[in-house]
């Protein structure tokens, strides 16, 4: 994402890696059409693009708190959109100066917060691991570096020899398209996997540990994160490997007690039954097709975030992971 | 497939749903090429395309043990095509006919067997349930009524009231494509769901259990089935859901005292990268990409053939599971 100061310039990550097509979003309601139709994802991604197009709101005078609300109603799970919301709403809607500052700020401390929890989470990485991940949680996710690709790419940084397998991540394929495409630029070893194939290669003994990003974690530890990772928990749980999570402290909803509130979005049934537009099942096919699925908190070895590594049983309090309690995001 | 006495007609598989081609194969060689590219596939079909394969080298008076050996290189994993072709290589190759009813009969058992499988199985089915299953093990995987499918078909048309989710079954989206087709064609109420989101609909309490077929049996019940079967397993256990495997006895491998010497078929990495032809990941990724996963016998809360449900622990002998000891398959 590139903020000009009249416009946030993002790349479109629904033609990724065939094309690298930049939109150019000059009003709040671009930026919200970009996160619902997931030219933009990820959790910080989407609390930054929603902080920029808070930006576009008051450069145009209109009103913050419509605004909000609606870029709010764009995604349900991923709490980093309330909070980054949250941050901006109350703020003159008059001074475009300042609302443009805090959303600079946002994206600025998202990047200082995954180059923090790479150095952290790079301490749980044995030389020569073989690490699983899911979905993409780099560059593309956030403001840079990233979230659980944040702590790989730490650990291949610090020469420590890591191989990662990566899920495909059906329906959307962040896998197979993005975290693929950013492991590639990097020169990081890896293969990428289907989602079925984790337990084949768990019981291969080729993989040490398993790390996610989130999308929402509740105060104890419940975290709600691309659909999947929950699968990949219970399977890391059976053959004895931990299971990571890796979020910013923008990713935590400690007024939540667990993740059994934590709203899943169920997407349109076209991402699974049509690829690039084609159709590949037959016409009419059903689909159950949720979004997110949220892992137990205590199937997870330890969460990673900017401050540090927190073991369980957890206890996330809402004085030092604050979603703030009123607002756009209740 | 139809045999037609001077060739074998199947549907391509690989096209299916969008287009429903019939191909017309007048060799052995062109069965082989079938089988490897996956027009027909299911442990069972291949089994009884093999024969046919070896009725059309009867035909013209071809080398019987040669074909046989070709057919067999074709894909290595189930265990039926050995086992079809075993029955025939000893048969005198002057003698069209009598391969021909040997093909004949190793297709009518298997519908047999199916039959009879859905009958045991229904057995296992609770009024009401929801079941999972993986891949395609239907009437396009068998002779007919299929086995894991098979239990599904009969317990339906028992009027138990059952709702099915299908996993797509990446990388080849037999479930998506084959199965949703079928279940289409049936009328049995289903979703079609994303491979990863097995643990949050186990989760969600709408599965009471899981069933799948199987592409080579070990005298333990340890199982070589589609990649993904293995995973279906670990997390069935995780929630406390039976997971049960339907298959005939054509498919046991009792020489076999466990599964890990059940050799396992590597595929293109284009099975994952490209979908109908399009390339989906980025040009050059490294793929892993097993065709089978191996699910150990304990895990399997039953195997259903035509001949019973049998439990774990699992002793299955070769004097009533039998795979000849010598010849093409060893």
């Amino acid at each position: 994402m590139r903020w000009t100061g009249e416009s946030l310039e993002m790349l479109d990550q629904r033609v990724l890696p065939h094309s690298e097509i930049w939109l150019t979003l000059r009003s709040w309601q671009e930026v919200a059409d970009a996160i619902r139709d997931m030219a933009v994802r990820g959790a910080p991604a989407i609390g930054i693009a929603a902080g920029y197009g808070m930006a576009l709101a008051a450069r145009s005078s209109e009103d913050l708190e419509l605004a909000a609300k609606a870029l709010f109603a764009t995604r349900p799970t991923a709490v980093n959109l309330g909070w980054a919301l949250e941050r901006i709403r109350g703020l003159d809607e008059r001074d475009f100066a300042a609302v443009e500052a805090e959303a600079k700020s946002i994206e600025a401390e998202d990047l200082a917060m995954n180059e923090s929890m790479g150095r952290h989470g790079a301490e749980l990485i044995l030389p020569g691991a073989g690490i699983l991940t899911i979905c993409n949680t780099g560059g593309l996710a956030t403001a840079g570096h990233g979230t659980a690709l944040g702590i790989i790419r730490t650990a291949h940084a610090d020469g420590k020899g890591i191989h990662v397998y990566s899920c495909e991540t059906r329906p959307r394929q962040q896998g197979l398209r993005l975290t693929a495409y950013e492991l590639l630029y990097e020169g990081i070893p890896f293969h990428s996997i289907a989602d079925g194939a984790v337990a084949a290669l768990m019981a291969s003994g080729n993989v040490q540990c398993a790390i996610a990003g989130a999308d929402r974690i509740a105060a104890n530890g419940d975290t709600a994160n691309k659909i999947g990772t929950f699968a990949l928990a219970v399977q890391a749980h059976y053959f004895g490997i931990p299971f990571y999570v890796a979020a910013p402290s923008s990713t935590f909803d400690p007024a939540l007690a667990t993740g059994k509130d934590i709203p899943i979005e169920e997407r349109d049934s076209q991402e699974l039954t049509h690829i690039e537009g084609v159709a590949v099942a037959p016409a009419g096919c059903p689909v159950w097709n949720p979004a997110f699925d949220v892992t137990p908190g205590e199937r997870i070895a330890a969460i990673v975030t900017e401050r540090g590594i927190h073991r369980p049983p957890y206890h996330f309090r809402s004085d030092t992971f604050a979603l703030p309690e009123t607002g756009v995001a209740r």
